[in-house]
C-alpha cells in the first residue's frame, strides 16, 4: 500500500517544509502530491520562471525517502495568461463566460491553452525529468469539476463542426442518422451545425448525445496531449488523473486508455449528501454509503483492470457539500481500508494542512490550522501502521471479481437528457444492482459492455439503454457460452444515435431475451408498486419505472399484483439460450426485490455468496485476505470460524471498526448484531 | 363525428405510406392531418421544393375516401433560413436569443419572417388549391407553446413603440392612462418606450398589461395573415388553429375571429400534472380531470359558438409532463366520447405512430414503434364505432347551455402579474365555479364579458378584475331585465388600464352588486378558514383570498366564523336589481360552497340540474342526447328510469367507462357506487 | 414624539391637496415626507424644472403648522435622463444591465450620475433654503433596496480598482493579505482586479469580502456627497436616511456618520415572512415579531445613540411579501407604542392615501383609494392622542441600555459568503441572543465591536467572527475592568481579510476565553442536538452548528449529551479575567439554552431583569416610563403592584394591545394568561 498525503508548500512559509516533510515520514507516509494549482508561483509573469520553492521541497522528500507525484498546474492558468488570452475561457450553454476567480476557467479545444499547456508542462516536466524523488505525475485536476466538460464556447463549436464531419460520410449521413426530419432539423452542411444553447423547447437527443460524446472526447484528447508530452520528456514515471465520483459528464474508461494509473478523489460524506436517492441517515452523514464509494473503486480499478489510487481521500470535514458535517470516530481510517479491500494500492489524504486561505478553508486537513494533529492523522497513522501489518504487494494483489456490472456512459448520458421520470437516475439504478451484490459479499468489476465479457461467471446490466450490434453479439456469445446475464430496465430502447428502433424494446436483444417490452410507464410515489413471483406470495416493492412483458420464449419470473393497469402483467422472465440464462427485469428493483434477483444468479453462476449483511457492513475479499468494513454505528459479532486469522481487530467488530482476517471468508460468514 | 390522426409521413419510408393510409381508413379515421413542421422536406434548400412526397400522400388519402388537414409548416423555420435570418429568432425578457435546434424559433413580428411565412403558404397552398383530398388548413402549430407569445427583441420593441402611438392620442394620453406619475415612469415621446426588461424591482402594471395585450395582438395579426392568404388562394377550404390548454398568453377569443373553425389539443394526464391547485390524484393521473378538460372544451367549443375539433387527442402515455405514466385501460375512449359530449365534431388523435427520432420518442401513438397497435389504437376503434352509431350531424348538433361564466384575458393576465397571494390562479379560480356547475351536470358556455349574454339564464363571472364602462352597462342590462348573476373575488377593482379607480371595489359594479368591499385579506393554508350562512349553522370553507363587504342595498347571505379580523364580517351578499339578482361572493369558495352558491342561481335561473355528482363522473347534453362519463376507478349505477335508450353502455358504470343515453336525463338522473 | 405621513402630492389632483393636508393635521401629524421618486414630476425634461406643485404643497404645509420632510429623487431618474446615460444603470454578478422600469436603476459609482444628482439637488436643496415649513431631508430612498448596493458594471470596476490600490501599499500586500497563492490567484498590478462575476466555482472570500466593503463604502460615499450638498445649502435642517430591516449588504453605522439622524422603515408583516427562522405563526403574520423589529430598532437607535425615527410605518396590509395578509386589530397602534418604547421620536406612515397607480396599488394607506379612513387611520389617529398624553420629550428621552449586542458588518458578510451550513443566518443568530435579553425585559444597544464598551454591564458577541488586534485589545480591557462578556459560536475565527488565522479558535481572543475550539461540526435538524449544565441534569437543545472546546484556564458549563463524536465534549466555558468574567458558548441556543446563558450574565453584570416572558409580550423602560406590548392574540393579566400609574392602558392587556406605566416597572413585574 502505497499511502500519502497531498501538500501546498508554495502555501506556506520556507521554514516550515523540513518540519513538514518530516512529520509525513513519521506517519508513515511515503509521497507528496504537489503543484496542481501552483502555476502562478512557477510563472508568475510570462516566461519568467520561479522553481527554486519547488526544488527545495523535492529534495526534502528525497532526503526523507518519499517521492514526490507532480501535478501539471493547467486547472488554474494565472491572471496575467487569461488577460492576454481571454478566449481561453469556457462558455456555458447560456452563453455566460466564465471569468477569473476560482478554477477550471478554460477550454479544452482552445488552441491558445494548448500552447500554454505545451510550454507550462515542458519547462516543468524537463526540470524533474530523471529525478529519483519523482515518482509520476498527475495530469491536471478533477477534469470535469465544476461542471466544465461541456464548454460552448465558438473554439468548442468549431472543434464540434470538425468532429461530426470525421465521424460522418456526409450531412446526409448525419441527417440520417440522428434522425433530423423531426421538426425540420435537417442540415446542409457541417457548418451549419452549432454548439447547442438555449431554444423554446428541448434540443435534440441526438445532437445531444453527439455533443456529450463530443466534449468528453475533447478532454480525452487533452489528456492524452499531457501525457504525452510527459512520457516524451521521463518515460520511466507513471502518469495519472484523479478522477471524481459519480461523475457523469466525462468517459473515464477512454481517458484511462492513456494513463498508466488510474486514481479518483473520495469524498464519502459528501457523496451521500449529493448523490444519494434520499436524504442521507445520520451514519452516512458521518462515515458516507459503502457501497456508493465501492461502485466507484469498483469503477475505477476495472478502468485498467489493475489496482488503483486513492488520490484524495476525505480527512476529515470539507467544505463543498450543504453541511459540513464531521465524521464519525474512525471514518478516515475505515476509509482507508474499505479502499484497500477494494483493491487500492494507493491512499492519499487530501491534505496535509487545513489551508489558511481561499475558497477551501473550511475543509480539514490531517493537521489543524495551527498544525496540531487533527482527527483525520490520527486515524491516517494507524491505517498506515496496520495496512503495512497486513503486508500485500503493490501492483500485484488482486481483487478478483466472479461478477461483471455493465456501466454505459452512452447509456448515462441518454437518460439524463430523457430521464422521462423525475427521479430517474442511472447511478442510483447502478447502485440498486450493485448493492445487492456487494450485500452477498460478492466481488464486482464495473465495465463497459465492449469490454470483453469471458472471464465473468455473471453478468449485470441494470440499463443497457443504447445497444449496438457489436453489444448484441457480444451478449448473445457470452450467454450461449454459459454466461449468466442479468438485465435491468430500460435495455435495448435506443441505437448508437439515441434513436428508437423500428421494433418494441429489447429491440437487438429481443431473441437473447425471449420476450419484448409490450408498455413501459413512469410511477411516483404515490402510486403503489408491487410485483409477486409467478411461483410464490411473496410481495416486492419497486421504484419509479414498470415495463410489462409479453414472453415469448422466456418464461415469467415475476408479475404485477397491483390496482391498475399493470395488474397482471409480467413484470420480469428468465429465458434460456445455449448454456447460459438470461433474466429481464422491467422494473427498478427495491433491495429485497434486488436480492431476488441476484441470488438465483448468482447460484445459477456458481458464485460463492454469504448471507444477506446488513445495510452499512461489508465484507471484501482480495488476494486470500477478508476485510470487513462497518460504516455503522452499531456493532456485530462475526461468525467467521474458530481458526480465522485476525490480522486487524477480531470477529468483534465496533462502531465504524474494521477487522481484516488472513483467510477467504465466504460461505462461512454470518453476522449477529451485538447487544 | 370527424375522426382522424395526425401523420408524418416525412419521417417514414415511401413504401409504408399506403400501408398506414389503409390502416386509417380500416380503423375508421376520416381525417389526416400532416406537415406542420415539414418546412425542411418540402423546401429543403432555399427556392428548391419537394412536394413529390406530400403529393403522393394527399392522393393516396384521397384514394381511401378520406381528407387531409394541411399545416403551415411556419413552427419549424429549416437552418439555412434562420442562418440566412438570424433576426428572425426570438429574445427572451432576460435579453437571451432562441437559437435553432427545437421548434417555434421565430418572432411574430419579424418582417424577414412575415416574407418568408408569404412564400412558403403561397407555393404550398398554391399546390394543393382545388384539390378535393384537402379539407382544410391548419395555421402554425400551438402558437404559443414554451412560452413564445411574448418576445422581447428589437422589432418587438419597434412594433410595440407603434402599437401604443397607434392606441394612444398622445405621449401625455399614455402617460395619464398608465399612471405613470408613480416611481418618475412618464415618457416624453412613444420612441421612448421600451419592450420590458430586466429591472431592479418589478414593473409596472399598465406596462406589463400593455405589453402582454400587444404580444397577443401580434399573433392574432400573424394568424389573420396567414388565413388571409390561404382562403385567398382557396375559398372552400376551412382555416382552424388548434389551441393549447389552460393557456393564458393569447387571447382565443381574438385569433378565433379569423378562423372558420377552433380547434385545441387536448393532453388529460399532462395537464392534471401541470395546471392542477393540487397534486393529481392516482384516478387523475391515469385519466385526467373531466372538468379541467371540460373548461377548455366548453371555452374553444363557445370561442365561435359552434362545434370544434380536438386537433390533437392524447393517445397513450406523452413525454411532457413530469411523470409519463400510462393512462387506464379505456382512457383514449373514454376522452373522445368526453369531448364528444362537450360539443367536439372532430377528433384527430396525435399521432399515427410513434415517433422515431427527434424530441417526441417518448410519446405515444396509436401503434407502436414497430407498426403494431398501440393501447390507444384499440380504443379509438372502440370509440370510432360507438360514435358511428350513436350518429349526429356535423357542424349542427349543439351544445344548448344556459349558463355563460365570463372568461376575460385582460383580467388573467393583470392577475397573473400581481397575484398578490401565493396561490392565487385564475384558471384555477374558474375552475371551482365551473366545477360546481358541472357537478350539477350543468352545461356551460366560456366566453368574454363583451359578449351579448341575453340568452344566458344565469352568468357567472369568477374575476372580473378589469371592468369598463360597457361591460358594467352589459351587465346591468343583463340582470335589470331578468338575468341572473354570480359574481367572484377581485371583481371591479381595476380600471381598462390596469389602475385602481378612485372607488372602493367592485367601483362601477357598486351600484349593481349593493355593496363595496371594505377589506381584503390573502391566507395562507395555516389561517382557519370558515364561513356561514346568515341564515343557518352550516360552516364552509374557502381558500387563498378573503373580501369583507359592506351591504348597502343588497342582503348579507354569509358571513365570516373565525379567528380574528374576519370574523362576523360579512362574506357574500344577494341584490335584486330590476327582474333578477346579483350575488357577490368575497371569497374563493371551496367545493361544498361553490354548491351552495350555484344551487340557488340555477333555481333562479330556472335551470335544470341533478343531484351532486361524484368528483370524476359528469354528465353531459347535447341535442336530445345524454353521455356519462367516468374519469374514476370506482364504478357506479346510474339511475335514470326504466325506459332509458343507451346507445353505448347501460346503467352501470364501470371504471373509465362511458354510457350514452339517446335521451336528454337531467332532472332524474341519479349517481349510487357499486358495492 | 414627531407623527408624520408620506404623501404624494403629483399623484393627486391639486383640489385634493388642501383636503389632504387639513385631515392630517387634524389626524395629529405633524410632518410630512414628500419628493423621493418626483424628479421627473420635478424636471419633466432637462433643465425644464417645475416646482410649482411642491411649492404649493410645502406652502399648505406650513399655513396647517405641520413641515415637511424632503428627499432628494435620485431613486427614480427619468426615462429621458437614462436615454442620455445609459451607462448609469447597474450590471449585476452575472452581466445583466438593470434597465428603467422601476426604481434604483443606477449606480453608485457613475461619474454621470454624481453631476446629475449634484444638479438636481443643488436646484431642489436651493429652491426650499431657509424655507421654515422644510424641517429636513432624507437623502435619496431605501439605498439597497432589491439588492443594488453590489453593483459590478465598469464604473464600479475601475471604482473598484482605485480602492484597493489605496487600500494597500503594493500588489504584493494585497497578495499577502488576501492569501492569493491560493489556486494561482496572484495579481501582478491593480489593474488586473475585476470585479468579481460568474466563475467555474466559487470566488475567494477575501476578494468577495472586499467586493462587500467597497460596494458598501460606495454608498457611504454617494450619501456623504448628498447629505454634504444640502448643509452647504442650510446648515439649519437635519438630513437623514430611510434604512431597511435584517439588511445586510450596507453598513448602517458608517452611513449614520455623515446623518444627522436615522430613520428605517418598519414593515412588521414583511419582516416575519421574509426574514424569519420559521415559516411566521399566525400572530405573527398579523403583527410581526416584536424582537424582530426590536433589534433592527436598538440597531438604529444606537447607530447615532439617540432617538431615531421611523420614517416609514406599515399601515395596512402590503404588496411586497408573499402573503398579503391583514394586520390584527389594532397592529398599527401597537407598532407605534412599541417603537416609541424602543426609543423612536418619530413615527411616519407610508402611505396618506392607497395609490392607484404603479407598483404599489396593493399597498395600504391610511386612507383607501376612496380617500375614506382605512383601518390604519384609526389606529394611528389613538396612537397620536395615547402618545400625546404620554408626554416625552423629542430628542432627549433616552433609551438606557445595560448590554450591548454587536453587530459586526464584516463578520456578517464573511458568514454570508462562507454559511458552511445551509440554514447558519447571521441575523438569526444574533436575534437568538437579543431574544433571551429581550424575554427578561432588557433594554440592548445594538453597535459595533469597534464602539467603546465600557459603560455598558454586559456585552454579548454571538458571532464575532472576524477579529483584529483592535477588537482583541478592546474586548480584553472590557472585561479586565469588570465587564460581563458572552462570546456565541464562530467567534475569532477569521483576521481582518477573511483569512484563517495559524491558530485554533477563538484566535486572538484564546487567552481571554481560556479554551480553544478542538472542532466545529454542522448539524442538520435529523441529528438531535443537546448540551447538559456540568453541575446538573437538565437538557438543552441547540442547533446548526457545535464547537467543542478544550477548556485551559476556563471552566466548563456545558457538555454535550449526545449520540456520537460530541457526546462528552465541552460545549461552553467561563472564564474570569481581571474584574470580569468571559462565558463562550459553542453552539447556537435554542431559546431555553439562551436564556440560561443570559440570566447568569445579568445576574453577574447586576443588571435588573424581569421573570421570563411570553413569546410576543415585551416590555421596554425609556426614561421612567415602561411600555408593555402584546403582539399576540391572547390576553394577560400584568402584575405591578397596587399603586402603578398606567398612562395608556392598565393591568388587563389585550390581544394586540399596549399598556403604557408611568413607572419603571422591571423587578416587580409579573405576567398571567387571562383565561
Ligand atoms: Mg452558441
Ligand atoms: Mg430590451
Ligand atoms: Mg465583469
Ligand atoms: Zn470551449
Ligand atoms: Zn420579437
Ligand atoms: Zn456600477
Amino acid at each position: 500500500m502505497n499511502l500519502g498525503v497531498c501538500y501546498f508548500p508554495e502555501h506556506w512559509p520556507r521554514e516550515r517544509w523540513e518540519t513538514d516533510i518530516e512529520a509525513m515520514a513519521e506517519a508513515g507516509l511515503e509521497y507528496v502530491r504537489m503543484a496542481e494549482f501552483s502555476w502562478a508561483a512557477i510563472e508568475p509573469e510570462r516566461g519568467e520562471f520561479d522553481f527554486e520553492w519547488l526544488d527545495e521541497v523535492v529534495d526534502l522528500i528525497g532526503e526523507y525517502d518519499m517521492q514526490a507525484v507532480l501535478c501539471t498546474p493547467t486547472a488554474t492558468p494565472p491572471k496575467w495568461l487569461v488577460d492576454e488570452h481571454p478566449e481561453i475561457r469556457q462558455e456555458t450553454f447560456d452563453g455566460t463566460t466564465l471569468e477569473f476567480g476560482s478554477r477550471r476557467h478554460y477550454c479544452f479545444n482552445s488552441d491558445a491553452f494548448r500552447e500554454e499547456t505545451d510550454r507550462i508542462i515542458s519547462e516543468m516536466a524537463g526540470r524533474y525529468a530523471d529525478n529519483p524523488a519523482v515518482a509520476g505525475w498527475q495530469t491536471d485536476n478533477e477534469f470535469g469539476c465544476h461542471e466544465t466538460v461541456r464548454c460552448y464556447c465558438d473554439d468548442c463549436e468549431a472543434a464540434f463542426r470538425e468532429w461530426v464531419a470525421e465521424k460522418y460520410n456526409s450531412i446526409e449521413d448525419l441527417n440520417e442518422s440522428w434522425g433530423n426530419r423531426f421538426w425540420s432539423q435537417q442540415y446542409n452542411a457541417f457548418d451549419e451545425i452549432d454548439a447547442p444553447g438555449p431554444t423554446p423547447d428541448g434540443h435534440h437527443p441526438a445532437r445531444l448525445l453527439e455533443y456529450a460524446r463530443f466534449s468528453s472526447d475533447s478532454v480525452v484528447d487533452y489528456n492524452a496531449f499531457q501525457a504525452d508530452l510527459l512520457r516524451e520528456i521521463d518515460a520511466d514515471w507513471f502518469v495519472t488523473h484523479n478522477f471524481m465520483g459519480h461523475f457523469s459528464d466525462l468517459n473515464a474508461f477512454d481517458v484511462s486508455d492513456d494513463l498508466e494509473m488510474v486514481a479518483w478523489d473520495s469524498y464519502p460524506t459528501g457523496f451521500v449528501q449529493e448523490m444519494s436517492p434520499e436524504e442521507p441517515t445520520v451514519d452516512e452523514l458521518r462515515a458516507g454509503n459503502p457501497d456508493q464509494l465501492g461502485l466507484n473503486h469498483d469503477l475505477y480499478r476495472s478502468a485498467r483492470d489493475r489496482p488503483f489510487w486513492v488520490m484524495e481521500q476525505q480527512p476529515g470535514d470539507i467544505n463543498w457539500p450543504a453541511q459540513g458535517t464531521q465524521p464519525a470516530d474512525g471514518a478516515m481510517r475505515l476509509w482507508a481500508h474499505h479502499a484497500s479491500a477494494h483493491g487500492a494500492d494507493g491512499i492519499v489524504y487530501f491534505r496535509w494542512q487545513r489551508c489558511l486561505e481561499g475558497q477551501e478553508q473550511y475543509h480539514a486537513g490531517l493537521r489543524k490550522q495551527d498544525g496540531s494533529p487533527d482527527r483525520g492523522y490520527h486515524d491516517a497513522t494507524q491505517a498506515a501502521d496496520e495496512l503495512a501489518a497486513i503486508g500485500g504487494e503493490d501492483g500485484v494483489d488482486h481483487v478478483d471479481a466472479p461478477v461483471a456490472l455493465l456501466f454505459d456512459y452512452d447509456s448515462c448520458w441518454a437518460l439524463e437528457e430523457q430521464p422521462h421520470a423525475p427521479d430517474f437516475d442511472y447511478w442510483q439504478l447502478l447502485e440498486s444492482f450493485h448493492g445487492a451484490l456487494r450485500a452477498r459479499g460478492v466481488q464486482v468489476d464495473v465495465v463497459p459492455p465492449t469490454n470483453d465479457l469471458e472471464g465473468y461467471d455473471a453478468v449485470v446490466a441494470p440499463a443497457l439503454h443504447l445497444v449496438t450490434d457489436e453489444i448484441t453479439t457480444r451478449l448473445e456469445e457470452y450467454v450461449e457460452a454459459g454466461g449468466e446475464l442479468l438485465l435491468g430496465p430500460r435495455t435495448g430502447v435506443k441505437d448508437a444515435y439515441n434513436k428508437l428502433r423500428p421494433a418494441l424494446q429489447p429491440g437487438p436483444l429481443t431473441d437473447l431475451v425471449g420476450a419484448t417490452v409490450e408498455q413501459h410507464d413512469t410511477l411516483p410515489e404515490r402510486i403503489e408498486t408491487v410485483v409477486s413471483p409467478v411461483d410464490g406470495d411473496d410481495s416486492y416493492g419497486f421504484r419509479t419505472w414498470a415495463e410489462w412483458l409479453e414472453a415469448d420464449d422466456a418464461d415469467p419470473l415475476f408479475t404485477y399484483e397491483m390496482d391498475g393497469i399493470e395488474d397482471g402483467h409480467t413484470a420480469a422472465v428468465r429465458n434460456s439460450v445455449g448454456d447460459g440464462t438470461v433474466v429481464y427485469c422491467g422494473v427498478w428493483p427495491d433491495a429485497d426485490l434486488a436480492d431476488e434477483l441476484v441470488r438465483p444468479l448468482l447460484a445459477r453462476a456458481d458464485v460463492d455468496y454469504t448471507e444477506r449483511l446488513p445495510d452499512g457492513l461489508r465484507i471484501n475479499h482480495r488476494d486470500g485476505r477478508t476485510w470487513v468494513t462497518n460504516f455503522t454505528s452499531d456493532a456485530y459479532r462475526l461468525e467467521t470460524g474458530d481458526d480465522t486469522d485476525w490480522l486487524v481487530g477480531d470477529s468483534t467488530i465496533d462502531a465504524f471498526d474494521v477487522a481484516v482476517a488472513d483467510d477467504d471468508l465466504s460461505d462461512e460468514f454470518g453476522v449477529e448484531p451485538l447487544e
